[in-house]
């Protein structure tokens, strides 16, 4: 079975990363499908984004990453993938993940949306967060991975020198 | 009894319109208030809107569709209406809604807030989501007026146009 | 219009009259339907329930008390009810309303539930909360009609001399 | 993979059977797990449970039904699963889901439990609502299978003469 | 600064010893209220609860233990406590947590209650679940004190032998 | 101990008074923290919102306000505060809420986050809903402090002035 992990990944945290070494276990092939075309301005471009990814999850076999843009029913069925893999951590993204999935399933009702639950140590990391704390000076070590951390630090240092 | 049912309707869904159906059965005249005054930049003009609002309603007897501007209440009291609709659809719909509800309770008392619930089949159907599928090339049919399926594909044509 | 504001009013609240006052001012008649067949132990008997509901509702002159038993939506076939109202105080109020709601909506499409805000003094009040309170000895003064308090504070004074 | 969906059944709805299709079409196996040990008395003894699941399964090929005591991760373990099912209707289903999920995996961290959404036409249909509704007199057509309905009316009818 | 953490404590978990642990940093004195008066029936008796929680608590210097029956409040003014402290994991806890905080509140305004987060590593952590895990045959270590968990096999070990 | 209150503060209302109070009666020495740097424009600059809030507690002896930046938890550790206050109002407020706590609980973990119920008579006031209703020209004598509505509405007019 082929399932796609879809999200903007600005950046992958560590709580991304808890839900593909999960899903990686039981769908035999694993594309994480990296958002091109995201409203809001993202920190990190396309090919930064797929390349933390790619960095991130080098050990994983069967894990593979690709960007996409447009509807992702589209990507998946261009990809022949049979379920769309979300992690979910509270209500309020449960309540979304839940219309966008019902949309989905309107869309293309031969692929079926999944959700795992992320890890409760991860219940609390955003993308957003992380970038908000880095941003105010605050450690992340242990959020993200190590690569991304230190990318995250280049970008902010650089932010904050314009500044001066 | 008069009703109102306000909202930005930029454009109207088969969500909106089941609601209305449902809500002109029991008010003896229903105003469909379209909200002119919008914080974010709307896809519709409020004439555009209105238009499509007219057309989609225009089999109801009871139902008459007007532009607002301004505190809600005001239009109500204006109206001499006696509640407001309101359809619901998720949890997170509505808190918010309780919120506008008690602060409209507050400043026209007499004027009650009431909701219905947004068919099953119409759970997962926004303004939003609509404008999002048809701007990535998905199909709407089903999930809004002929006639508002077709002046959405002309407005996303033009930008795509506009775009190359 | 007629409404039907169902419950198993053991014992009414003040709450439950904020509702009855609010649904009706814009329900021509509202028959409050006091539920007969109760799976929990009822502390009221039905007689008692109608009887606390009558007096709390005296002085609303198109407001009427019936008890029922079965369907709900059989009794408010019989009434020749256009809706059903249902006061909502709390997000897990709201799930179970909206299941009960689209059960309803199946069994007699003609007939929709609506529903209304208590006012956010009541928020806290329920019959639950009431009994609890006066059996464990606090006072309950506000949260329901005087009536109604003065037979709380008989039945746990037999109880308790019971007890004894 | 080889999956699991456990639950009581007591009845199956067509929202069970719903998941059971969907889990069905992603998952190389699926066991449903009928759950013996039930707290409260259940209406259906475990052979009538496990009988009209079968029935109800009978045309998918994949699908195979037995029933289970003691930990639902040591029936998995037994079975070999990878995955155990759940479907998901509303948001205070969706905590107590969590709960037991992370339970479920701090027991047993090799098996994953995964989440489907319920089609939105069976949102609203629990065993218990329809326990409820034909109790009452109602019709339950469509929300379980034929086979089902009529075993509860038998069973309601046996029950009412009994109170006659 | 006094503070009553008050429960059923039956048993005591390491999610509530994070709650105390918590507290206690902030509070000058802590007392954990054993609840003796419970509507089911609990596991322990009251002095059985008492005397874990005394054993699960005996390095805090500033938390004592002590049983009361009757309103929370009441027990809350006899201590001439300031503050209520409340545990809270899940959305769904936190509606019920509200209601009972609202009602603390008119019976005693003078009384302020304040919830804290439990760890995330004991969001998935109750009584009821360590029970139901454990009568199933399910390790518990970790999720309740040592002592705990050996009177928790004692227990079932003695209800399994009555079963046999 | 010490407790620190953050917020915007665009302006303060009564709901943000009403967890000061109740806050300042058991911490011996509360700290409103206006956080100065939001990413939002706010209505109002940083001098003027520290302004409006210390004339709204200038009756409480023991509640001081300052303005910060950066992280909430770096303030806090200079500030020496053992507690962090939040107000609570709504199941989407606690969400975020917790979220928020457990990252700043990871960033310092000596620090706790304590979470009070605002007064269920404000818990539909926010400062968003505030501004939108004065700007619209409604009333909101009660809402917020005497002081903060005379500066809203001139700020208004101005704004109105500027558009004609």
């Amino acid at each position: 079975m082929l399932g796609i992990y879809p999200g903007t990944f600005d950046p992958v945290t560590n709580g991304h990363l808890d839900v593909i070494q999960r899903g990686s276990r039981f769908v035999g092939r694993l594309i994480v499908g990296v958002l091109a075309n995201v409203e809001k301005d993202p920190l990190f471009s396309v090919p930064e984004r797929v390349a933390m990814m790619r960095e991130a999850v080098r050990n994983y076999p069967n894990v593979e990453v690709a960007s996409f843009d447009g509807l992702l029913v589209d990507f998946a069925r261009v990809k022949r993938a049979r379920v769309i893999l979300r992690g979910i951590r509270a209500v309020s993204d449960y309540e979304y993940e839940l219309q966008m999935a019902l949309m989905n399933r309107r869309l293309a009702p031969e692929i079926e949306t999944i959700f795992l639950m992320a890890g409760e140590a991860y219940s609390f990391i955003s993308s957003r967060m992380v970038k908000e704390v880095i941003r105010l000076g605050g450690a992340i070590t242990g959020l993200v991975p190590p690569e991304v951390e230190s990318r995250l630090r280049d970008r902010y240092l650089v932010h904050s020198t314009q500044t001066l």
